[in-house]
């Protein structure tokens, strides 16, 4: 991969997702060149039990967004499904088609595929379900052409990654990732998610023998290109 | 557990599931002094080839107040869901997790994960996945402030456990059980749940080793205070 | 089974999908005296990234019917369910109560359920409930009494079958297979599903030691009057 | 298939597991013509905390050859590996695929494949992994030419079913079931698996809509002349 | 249960998996009166790449008893198997029996059954098997008669649980169970294992909503009396 | 990656399984200068009902010696553990793990973990645990220090893969896989097996839409460098 115009497409379910699952290897990808751009499927108004729906989808966009800079991401887009998925749609499923189909991202981040939130899982099937959906001739109405990223991950938020097939350190981001997760005051508020976080991350960094602190993400897909060199097409 | 003021929420998805699925068990703990409500979630409008779904739901709702009383249950609340759910929506789970926070259980039965039914898992997952939410700083319309049962248990009905971490000898409450399983007048006409219901008790009874009649169950959830004694909170 | 009068029903997500997972068996069955008929519940308008969703219906309902014709089906029934389907309603699954009432099969074929196609498994899950559901006392709306067939297998699309109970030679029947394939130009312009059938084919055949080209299948349900002989009922 | 000559082959952990499992069954093929044979892969001498598995084993052995009388099975073949078996060796499996061979079955019962009885998988994955190998071009020196049966079903003992796609109605053998049952005095005495397997007989006959009394089976395999009538070779 | 008289029997493949597992829920049942005896089943010679093997085992065995003094239990069994477990044999499975049957534990821990790493499951799956043996009337030859603990716990160590049902609050012992790790020198050399374990115990505190430190476990048996109060037997 | 000096190891139950499996593939990466090394596990004596063991290993011994050729492998290792593998053993496991350190591939390629046969199956574990202890400072007696490959993959022989996160286009090297293939002349004698490789590479060509043949794989494990490039580490 050429690194200087990749593109990085990051779906979360929540405005913090992101940042909790793979905000450490954003920033290295960042750092290195990759233009990252956030989706955000819901705004988040149900995680609060005092702040009124409608009041907190606009702090969280807030917070999402000034999260998004100190990752160094380039955009954010809100989608603003209800947040509390218990299902998606075809009108949804053809969305996301026609998002992956104009923005062509060569590495995607989706939640993993065994999430034990309800949400998680619905929003990580119907990036997945879209994503098959953008790479074939099909869905016309969804416009563009047939494309597929070379590289998707699938990163972990409430549940742990029983099995990994990546391990990336990210000892020297874990603070600025820390720094993105601490923007989103309407959730660390109730919840210590960034000790929690500190915590996950020197786990999978011991265990996984790296040493440091560690992301580790489910490979849903990696091209040949990218797994064996230049050499196999 | 200081047993007089416990209470328990049972969720069926159909008026006859928790006799079924925990009638015996139920009946010990109302003759212990547990508070226990039935929440039934259709009215079982779909369970006739030959009564008119209307008329069916009526005459279901008696049979399920009938049954709860010969169990010692204090109340049914039947939430009157379309019978043969093959999903549920957003405001569903609101509406439950609105129950739980107002009805303060501590004990949960509700319909085991792997059910064969598809009526039943939706249900199940509706349950869980709103207890779920119940038990956080989250989901501000529904009222109330967090709330998680100490125990959770899964029940079952068409489909067996194949693997159970709880078994209840229910020998001295089999014919009680039996007895508001009879209750369900249009649905036992049709099919014998009744003497299927004495056979399973039997071989859970014996399988077990307790060597009488059992109801076994999926833990789902159980606090350490009732685990593990009362020392370690 | 006697096989004059006996009636298959096929259900498929897709206009193709049929012939694709049993296009041979079935024309094994139809040159032996079976009555064979299609169900399609979508009609195929996402299939093209290039042809608009009004227009491409039309074009691949005629295919479904002539692919029919050259199979030796005698009916196709379109249902019409939008294409992208992410899951299914109640009134869906009484329409294919209903379907199966009326129409009585003996044998009946549908995608198997570990697909890895949404649509394709929703597909498959609402015709194995809807005949759960058409096999008992139950949904008295659908008109009908229980019925429910001998023999229901699950055929493969796009995810291979990794364990089968059923092989079936189609040596003889693989090139008709294929010609009613061909009747599916919208398709195989832009993906040559006919080469690849003809591969899988070949791959079944070899490894499930027939030698020849095989159709593979999951058996969802056998009657103990086809499966040991006429004695045991 | 021609009922006359066909052969049955049932494969059992214990001196009881076959007439737990498929006993009813086994009653219905026996008194319609087929010759019944029963292999017993130990001789269940740690079946007991009181006598010693020396003299265990005799009286194991004695009881099953009566219970074999009863169901009327043609012969019993004691393989006599140890019980509480924690794996198979290579000798076991080539042993397997020589008798397989030799006795050339039409019909195969073996313990089916999720049992929660560790015993009880190891015997299966043995019996299948030779029976596999006993299919093919392989093995030399088991002797004999390559041999499949057309019909292979998983019975359950221990573990229930979770999901099967045969029942068998034995309400006119289940008395006949019972009665080899109890011929396996050694094991009834302390725990009663007759009044067990009576009571799942009926739930099983209950809840698989046929009304009476049956036994469920997982389908391993099924040749297509047996499935789809005598046309699809 | 009455706390005074309760006995805990703790199994661990390596000499610190115990710590790791469940080091801090023991040091809250050891101050309140439990009696606890810890079961090493192989004695981690292969724990090193520098330390030959036969040097490794005594150096690791004195670690154990010196970390089962800082938890405060009474006792450490070496059961001395290779490490590398590849597989269990039925005289393991004997040493087992006897020992559960000689101790009669109350509550037992063991590892979760989804452990990755080979020699832990097997571990794991060896005394689970054993513990289902030893509580019935089978196995004389490992004498004694049938005993089951009331509450069996599955603890993780190198793979995360993916779903659990008891979260014990360790924040009052977890500085005790970082010292009985921190003797397990030969191992924390290596690998930093406290600080990972520091990191996890923090992750779950969190996650599970305690707002502390935690361990969490797989519920694998619960007795009625333990789960239900002391009503119902 | 740099490819010049880039060493693949690729392990095989039997001595046919590498070129059906990866065959492809592998002559890709030794036409750009990758170093490849074949371990054949069994030398599978056991595949044959005419041939005796003693003779068919040594057959298939130079059978794997030419095909390793056509492919432009430098070199073969032969394990010669008993074809019909049915568990394995510490000892296997140190051998191993001893091979992975002393020759510390870059690129290893194995049974993927769904393998219906239980040999191969039992292979791909012995290979993926020795692998796991092979990366940590662990097992002394095999001597070296901690290796870990860089890309680990899973290729497919018996058992098509349900799901792959990898598809090569092999369509300019399909024709000397099977020239590699058919030196196998054993076994493709009785099983056309080259006949069937060649259909599966047709419909996993279509069917993962890169239009030709491709050979597909289980992504097991991708270091970050290759993955997303050189810049995280």
């Amino acid at each position: 991969m050429n690194k200087e115009a990749k593109r990085v497409l990051s779906f979360g379910t929540h405005p913090d997702d992101i940042e909790i699952g793979c905000g450490g290897t954003e920033v290295l990808l960042a750092q290195n060149g990759y233009m990252i751009t956030h989706v955000i499927l819901t705004s988040g108004e149900a995680g609060s039990d005092r702040i009124a729906p409608w009041e907190l989808s606009a702090i969280r966009e807030k917070e999402a967004i000034e999260a998004a800079k100190v990752i160094g991401a380039g955009g954010v887009e809100f989608m603003r499904y209800p947040d509390g998925l218990t299902g998606f749609t075809r009108e949804m499923k053809v969305d996301i088609i026609r998002l992956i189909r104009r923005l062509k991202p060569h590495v995607l981040f989706v939640h993993e595929r065994n999430e034990s939130s309800l949400g998680h899982r619905v929003a990580g099937e119907l990036v997945l379900e879209s994503m098959q959906a953008a790479s074939g001739p099909w869905f016309q109405e969804a416009g563009g052409g047939p494309w597929s990223p070379d590289v998707v991950l699938g990163y972990e938020v409430w549940h742990p990654l029983g099995r990994y097939e990546l391990a990336v350190d990210i000892g020297a981001t874990l603070e600025t990732k820390l720094k993105a997760l601490a923007c989103h005051r309407s959730q660390t508020a109730g919840v210590r998610y960034d000790e929690a976080i500190r915590g996950l991350a020197r786990w999978r960094g011991v265990m996984s023998l790296s040493g440091g602190d560690a992301e580790v993400f489910e490979v849903i897909k990696a091209s040949p290109d990218v797994l064996l060199g230049s050499l196999v097409r």
